[in-house]
């Protein structure tokens, strides 16, 4: 079994802080602009040329609907195996993660060569057609702080971002159903615009955190068990938010330690999705 | 002296394989179509609050022109001090990674929040004003092996990657005055086009190496000391081209070794420039 193709690539974690859908005729076209944060927590992804086409998300098989759309676009076999630390379906786009790892790791097993963008637009528009995300993807892609000025696919979309290295923080206590509420996003309209023209009038991780707060009280997406600890990192002197779309609180620097809780600790990732020196 | 605030960048060397020149009307239209690769060698700056802006490079004090234009878009004076172990002039873009580092690293000190296209902005313009070069901080901010589809700063320009992790050999004779090269571009007008057209028809790194030795004998560039040693390398079974524009040989994987030189060695950086964490 030795002698079988492996490739691995690694993806971080991304929490949109605020958003608008943004729908097209097709799904590289569709998306959402808004900013958000990549981590260094994330989510590795080791594809293996094989005869079926498991995939296997941290020990279990399961049925990934975005990766299972990456895999029909590349005409080599593989199994598929996905690993992460960060809680699914709590904001962190761990669906979005596994779709680029795979749409990269693939690709390098196979003899297909799609460039860059073409295996980000892939994983995108698998996402997309799952309904599991709108803007992780391109977001992961670029690492960093993510502004994603307009929506979309890399041959339609455009991607600028907040410079600076920080530590994040967060806590997490459950998940939240993207597909519901990107469905019922006719009351994102104007609180989206709004916050992205504040962020870019001033760019600052600072200033998105701000932003992030009022986003999520003005849409009415803040979870009251999120709510009041974001309040105490506030009052300790801190900047935190929710992640959308999860029951996560991320801080910045140390934020939720300064408020006397127990998160976990990663930081930004400059670097975004890489494949792994063989 | 331990007060004042300081902040260090890293930025990729990189090395152009092919190019055209495409002419704007302003610094930031202005730029290159082509396709190189960023490599894990690279420059770091560090800036420094100061009460005067000396430039020192690998300990000694230098004009460097595209640094200067850098520094006069920001409000703060600070020092600059900028350490690479690259070959100066032969082609791995340090004029635009020292240019790159110091917008990154001085927009961190200063309270003038710029978004990272606007630094990139910054450094592309300078760089283009100095005459120094006219791709590489694009590529040198996005990282790993950037394809050059559409010229200029991020508004105007466009880049796709080749996805790939690769080791990557070196051996450099000296240097060759871009300037003067790019100033001459008519030559490059057809060779650069078809070299990109080709190159995104069956992207790969090895087809990269391919079309890069057809270029640079077509363009009359390739130095009598670099065509021998290319040779070797192609002889011996391994891809090798020559840096635009320098008097340097650059290899795939164990090429260089592989035909019995002794190169120094590095890898495609997939991170672009980044920001060290404090």
């Amino acid at each position: 079994m030795t002698d079988r193709v492996a490739q691995e690539a690694f993806v971080p974690g991304h929490v949109t802080v605020f958003f608008q859908p943004r729908w097209g005729d097709t799904p590289a076209e569709t998306g959402s602009i808004g900013c958000g944060v990549t981590l260094s927590d994330g989510v590795t992804v080791t594809v293996t040329e094989d005869t079926d086409s498991a995939v296997v998300m941290n020990g279990q098989v399961i049925e990934m609907e975005p990766v299972r759309y990456v895999l029909e676009s590349f005409s080599t076999t593989v199994s598929v195996d996905i690993e992460t630390s960060l809680p699914i379906g709590s904001g962190f786009g761990v669906s979005g993660a596994a779709a680029l790892g795979t749409a990269l790791a693939v690709n390098a097993v196979s003899g297909d060569r799609r460039t860059e963008n073409e295996l980000v637009t892939i994983a995108h528009s698998a996402e997309v057609k799952a309904e599991t995300g709108l803007g992780d993807v391109v977001a992961q892609a670029r690492g960093g702080i993510p502004i994603r000025v307009a929506a979309g696919a890399p041959e339609f979309g455009e991607i600028d971002g907040i410079p600076g290295m920080h530590r994040i923080e967060y806590l997490s206590f459950g998940e939240v159903a993207t597909t519901d509420v990107i469905r019922e996003s006719d009351r994102f309209v104007s609180a989206g615009t709004e916050a992205l023209s504040r962020l870019t009038a001033a760019p600052s991780v600072e200033k998105l955190f701000e932003i992030g707060r009022g986003f999520a009280e003005e849409t009415g997406l803040l979870p009251d068990s999120v709510a009041p600890i974001v309040d105490d990192v506030v009052g300790a002197g801190g900047e935190a938010t929710m992640a959308m779309l999860g029951e996560t609180v991320i801080a910045l620097d140390t934020g939720l330690s300064d408020a006397g809780y127990d998160p976990s600790a990663c930081h930004i990732r400059s670097p975004g999705a890489t494949l792994q020196l063989q």
